[in-house]
């Protein structure tokens, strides 16, 4: 008689509870199976009824407050992926670890992993059987031992096995990528109704920001939606030949995601795991060809020029091998590009450029331009020089401003932008001289500690860039916030470790 | 008016839920906090009232069934660290991350670390600062680039020093310590009683199994009690000069019960955190002379001589810096020692060992007095090479058997040792032939199967060891379960994988 197998069936009770990609059971401690089986608080249970089953972190209740000892409650998306009525009988059990965990120990003694390898994690890993523990360590053995580029092209491609590949009966889908670290660094906002106008198609998705204070898809949303549906971004790319959408929705290598909510708060960003997120998105959004962009400078993610030719390797290695044509720039990253960081902030220096206005942030124009002629070169027809001019003519006609409000349009216009934050605070220098370097990455700091991204309005707006000459009290920048908390993190950290300028005194 | 921080004040409701070793906070998705901080899902929120703070995993609430929206709900734990009555108000936040994840990120990169960075790291660990997501990067880290020596020591002493140090006021304080590995290895249990019956204080404290069917704890309980309040282990060593209690309870080198809640189920066990977690422990128990068993063999946890070799000269340098005289053993591990594998199995080995039964394990008792032996020695008055006699004496006489007796009457003797699991199934050789090898790996993997150490009564019962002549059909031991989950479990990793025996037919 398998009794201890009966007691094992407990009552699905639903319980509200959002927790986000990681499933939550909830059993009661006087419960007979978790006397019996030895469950352990917080490890991972196997849930099954009929033919479904899922995995989800156990917490053990101490009272009847939310579960009764006869029943198993289950977090809301546990609920939904279980997709049975309340009060069916389900049987808890140990899990078996995901197969896949073999090869992650592997990887951490130093081996090198196949293909198949790739392909057992990234599929565990989207089908929710590894917890942010087993995923921590996937992600550090991988950057320690460092990938081989064998292991990198592998990784791509199973990354991008995990979700569909969009197809646009294109012979030329562009795009455009920059590995980051530069704050206001908003070229794409300028880059793609430029190409598109030109007529190449560029459906650029971008990600929120991870560790800056504003991505792409942060500064788009300013002005417009940037939570399309495949169908509908496919429709504008079709109309439009460009839009500026939040790749989160997308399903494209969806395992990229996941292991995001892991890389974030561990500040990872290693070359093999670089190389291999960015490739496997762009392969499945069926890009062609992709202009990669590598800011170089002291302060950017890039800081050794031979680090950057590495990257860059590895970049075209896999490019090549899985059918992406890809240039590489390597750009000046010595400094943040425009006058703006914070979503509000550089939504106005990106809207300045495209309307031609006389104070629009030239730096930023220029480095669009340089890399819009570069994709406008992948056409063949295109002579090999010729691109930065047409670039240049599309900007200076008005056509770039044109196609970006009809992208706006074709995504959803909003309302109105959001207001900059309404408390402000001046940083300003402490002696005369001149601007001799500005540290991104504390300027990052800084404005994320301000509230940027999340709140739109929050940021930095910079009055003086390298070389130019300030006086003594006079305004380096202006810091803009929405929250008090905020506001005096900001102010808090610039008083306590930098406010990111270095000033030299001018001679004599 | 600072309205956001007023905002962030919920009111503190406690919410029954053990969460193990992290703390758990529920908010409503309908709390202004939750909507204008931008808190994530799972991710760690700083709770504050009055001076006091915590740090809580946020899980967020989808309806009102546990908090409402002006409330901020606490797990047992947190609110037992908070210490503050329910309706308190709280004021939830960004928690400032760890401040030695720095050190973790520099390890991440290859970095060798200060003695400081792993004081901050350890500490941080012990005051509940990090994740599990975090401790498993920091392990990875370590394992991957390996540690260099200093940092081993380093390691150890930040380990030791998150606990408090006993003081036995002895000049000579002896443990020993196995590092893993073989199934049956339960040589403490002998060689305790025959240390304490000479007169050497041998205050063991081991750990429960960790990826093996039994740690000395797991069976030493199947005998007395092992949990043990630091002052009655005192007491019960000063009266009988040694025990045999579970470590967990004593608060030495705490961190270390922390971090294997991460390496336990990722498997870690690397030499440099093998090294700093024994030594450490040991340092804190107030060792002053440590015997070191590093069984050696094909399916053990050192499979190499040359990294037997390297693993104990570590041991030497760590341990002659922390002032611990130690004696690293290199032993056979070719093949699981004594007959049975699960607490109660192995139990009964040592007590049969102990009683100089004739059907008592001879190899289970002839290692037993080595390592007595060697540590008999450690008492300056004995010669080189006469340890060995002294331990025999020791046994055959039944001193060893009353000092036992006396030690399990002074933890606290169990009225009955649980039975054997009962669902017994035999494993017979398909052939006639002789035993040419025994896999550890595979025989701790079924009797974990089979339900230990858990189930106490579940394991495995070795009728045929190396050498031995089997026919086809006669059974190579028994498997013994409590439960039929866990029975079906091992039988089908034994049909499926391995049975774990090499049989190799006899020529002729």
């Amino acid at each position: 008689m398998p009794k201890s197998v009966m007691n094992k069936r407990l009552r699905l009770k639903r319980i509200g509870i959002d927790t986000y990609k990681e499933n939550v059971a909830f059993m009661n401690s006087n419960c007979c199976v978790y006397r019996a089986a030895g469950f352990q608080a917080m490890s991972k249970v196997k849930v099954t009824a009929d033919s479904r089953t899922i995995l989800a972190v156990l917490n053990v209740v101490l009272n009847n407050s939310i579960v009764s000892p006869g029943e198993l409650g289950v977090s809301e998306q546990a609920f939904q992926q279980l997709g049975l009525p309340e009060g069916t009988r389900v049987l808890v059990d140990h899990p078996e670890p995901p197969a896949s965990i073999d090869a992650v120990r592997r990887k951490i003694s130093g081996d090198v992993l196949e293909l198949e390898d790739f392909y057992g994690i990234t599929r565990d890993i989207v089908e929710n059987r590894y917890s942010k523990m087993e995923m921590a360590a996937f992600l550090v053995a991988c950057v320690e031992t460092g990938l081989e580029r064998s292991e990198v092209l592998s990784y791509t491609r199973a990354m991008a096995a995990t979700g569909q590949r969009l197809d646009w009966n294109e012979p030329l889908v562009a795009d455009k990528h920059c590995i980051g670290g530069i704050p206001g660094n908003r070229t794409s906002m300028i880059v793609v109704p430029i190409v598109a106008a030109y007529g190449i198609p560029i459906p650029k998705t971008s990600s929120r920001a991870i560790t800056s204070p504003a991505g792409t898809a942060d500064t788009m949303e300013v002005l417009a939606e940037v939570n399309l549906s495949p169908e509908r971004l496919r429709q504008i790319v079709k109309e439009e030949k460009g839009c500026l959408a939040w790749g989160g929705t997308s399903k494209l290598a969806p395992v990229d995601d996941i292991l995001i909510t892991v890389e974030r708060p561990l500040g990872i960003d290693a070359p093999g795991q670089m190389v291999a997120s960015i490739l496997s998105k762009k392969f499945a959004a069926g890009s062609t060809h992709l202009l990669l962009d590598i800011p170089l400078g002291p302060t950017a993610k890039v800081r050794k020029r031979d680090y950057a030719h590495q990257l860059r390797k590895i970049f075209e290695y896999v490019g090549d091998r899985m059918g992406i044509h890809l240039e590489a720039m390597i750009t000046d990253g010595t400094q943040p590009i425009g006058r703006g960081i914070g979503p509000v902030l550089e939504a106005r220096d990106v809207m300045d450029v495209l309307r031609n206005e006389k104070e629009a942030p030239q730096d930023l124009k220029n480095k669009a331009l340089d890399l819009a002629g570069r994709i406008i070169e992948f056409d063949p027809d295109v002579r090999g020089g010729q691109g930065r001019d047409i670039a240049r003519q599309i900007l200076d006609s008005g056509r770039a401003l044109a196609k970006m409000e009809a992208i706006i349009d074709a995504q959803g216009r909003k309302k109105e932008m959001p207001a900059l934050g309404s408390m402000v605070h001046e940083v300003r220098s402490h002696k005369d001289g001149v601007v001799a370097a500005i540290d991104n990455y504390a300027l990052n700091r800084i404005a994320r500690l301000a509230g940027a991204p999340l709140d739109k309005g929050a940021g930095i707006y910079l009055y003086k860039k390298v070389g130019d000459r300030v006086e003594e009290g006079e305004a380096l920048y202006r810091l803009y916030s929405q929250f008090e908390a905020d506001f005096n993190f900001a102010k808090d950290f610039i008083k306590k470790h930098s406010a990111g300028y270095l000033i030299e005194s001018s001679p004599g």
